[in-house]
């Protein structure tokens, strides 16, 4: 047992998906999150390093959230005499809206319960992933961890009891761009109103319906449609620069839908072609760029199968 | 042309099914609405008799609703030379949430295509069917006449534009009570809040959101967890003599769900077994008896094709 070894990927998502709010989430295949995860002697979980934070994660084990998520696995299965240590690789940027905190308590729970030769199915394994979100975010929301761990779309049916539908994936390219403007996940689900119009939540349960059937239908101009938002996204694209300009430019250049990811800062889109997307993505790259605001791009297919071994 | 004439039948629908207020519907074989429509040699459209609505409804055709979709129709094929008479059988009470107007309009719209050997399909047949519900309630909600029209179970995905998708149909059985007490939609409406608490609102759409997937993945338990509304049923229900009582009865006896049919009066339920909905019906006919008041009950298989010729 102690000699026991593993490297694993785990996906970013984007949470919302537009009209989706807390409920709709999809992976993507890039960026990512690697974790090596080390089975040892010593009981307890240990962090000996992690890269790519810029210093800004805890090393303390009490307060890390991939870290949480393992410990209590371990303790649910009665296994707290083993001993675990991690490395984490960051390879997306932190609080950019990507759900850098889901893929990283995704890769703890999933590498350690491949160590144990799987005792718990995927769905037993989200609620503990639901736990190291709670620490990073102070809420408990599933609509990251979940494509995190499933992969492709995912539907938070509800939260009590916590229900998730693996929804069908669409062939379509996401578009990524990540300005480098500070937006707390905190401040942004402050700012949302906490009453909203009955009409608007109509307009917004006709898009989701809408969407969810697009998913089915594979129609995706349908799906196109139903990206819209009237409730979150005209108060949140205050905090992102340029937002209307860029959704205009990747709207008439291709893109089904533009939005943001989560809470921001990120805005995501998706597109059948990936040249497309990504003449897209340098276009509003230099959008910002000319306002002073450097920012990262990325590009993949939506990812169809959550965590991987490398 | 002047000896043409046609009967037609039309369904009743039940909007909202539960948790999706003014954007889902779905028609059941019974009851519903017939129609005989004859053309003349006087232009104009006529009512020449309404059986069944007990002198409520208007024969002056600039007030009802079946003539007035029937006069858009002429006007728009510009064949306001012809003439029209139409004798309508109301076989549903008015008023009852069952989606009556809705039944007349559609049947009136749909005989008159039929007579004129069909130069619209049905998605060009709804904007006049709307009228006629505009007329009949005040406002123009798709969400009885797109069922009525189209059959099966309606997404109006969007009014702005209007879109309809027609979801796909579960083999089930709709059990339909009808309670003799009076509940104005008008006032129906009214009594709903005109904001709701955003959070309300995100339970809401990820129970319309499962619906949908149910619908498509023929998975009726995930149906049945997804009936649940948190924002209009708890106010209307209070217009709705023993609706607890009802809904526990129903829910305990193999009911998949258990909801307000349209504004009400009328509650719906929706089962597997054909047996069971009967037993149901007859149990809350009694429960409602106990009380003083009387009640119709229906149960049908939902309606697959919309409005047929008899």
């Amino acid at each position: 047992m102690s000699s026991k070894s593993i490297k694993v990927y785990a996906p970013a998502t984007v949470a919302n998906v537009v009209c989706g709010f807390d409920i709709l989430g999809f992976a993507v295949n890039e960026p990512g999150d690697e974790l090596i995860m080390d089975l040892c002697d010593k009981p307890g979980v240990v962090i000996s390093s992690i890269e790519g934070d810029g210093g800004k994660l805890p090393l303390d084990a009490d307060r890390n959230t991939v870290a949480a998520g393992v410990k209590s696995i371990l303790k649910q299965l009665g296994r707290e005499d083993i001993g675990v240590k991690l490395k984490l690789k960051k390879k997306m940027p932190l609080g950019s809206g990507l759900g850098s905190s889901a893929a990283s308590s995704v890769a703890g729970i999933f590498a350690i319960n491949e160590l144990l030769d799987r005792p718990l199915s995927k769905e037993e394994l989200l609620p503990f992933a639901m736990e190291g979100e709670a620490l990073a975010c102070g809420h408990g929301h599933a609509d990251n961890v979940a494509p995190a761990l499933f992969g492709g779309f995912t539907l938070i049916k509800s939260y009590e009891p916590l229900e998730v539908i693996a929804l069908p994936v669409p062939n379509l390219y996401c578009a990524l761009l990540y300005p480098h403007v500070d937006v707390p996940t905190r401040d942004a689900r402050q700012i949302i109103r906490s009453k909203v119009l009955l009409k608007d939540a109509v307009t917004q349960w006709g898009n989701i319906a809408g969407l969810i059937s697009a998913l089915y239908l594979g129609d995706y101009d349908l799906l196109g449609r139903c990206m819209k938002d009237v409730i979150v996204e005209p108060i949140r694209s205050m905090l992102i620069p340029e937002f209307y300009k860029m959704k205009e430019i990747a709207m008439h250049h291709g893109a089904l839908g533009f939005g943001i990811s989560g809470s921001g800062p990120t805005v995501f889109s998706l597109f059948r072609s990936p040249d497309d997307a990504q003449r897209v993505l340098l276009t509003l790259q230099q959008v910002l760029l000319d306002k002073g605001i450097a920012s990262n791009i990325y590009l993949s297919e939506i990812n169809k199968n959550g965590p991987v071994i490398l």
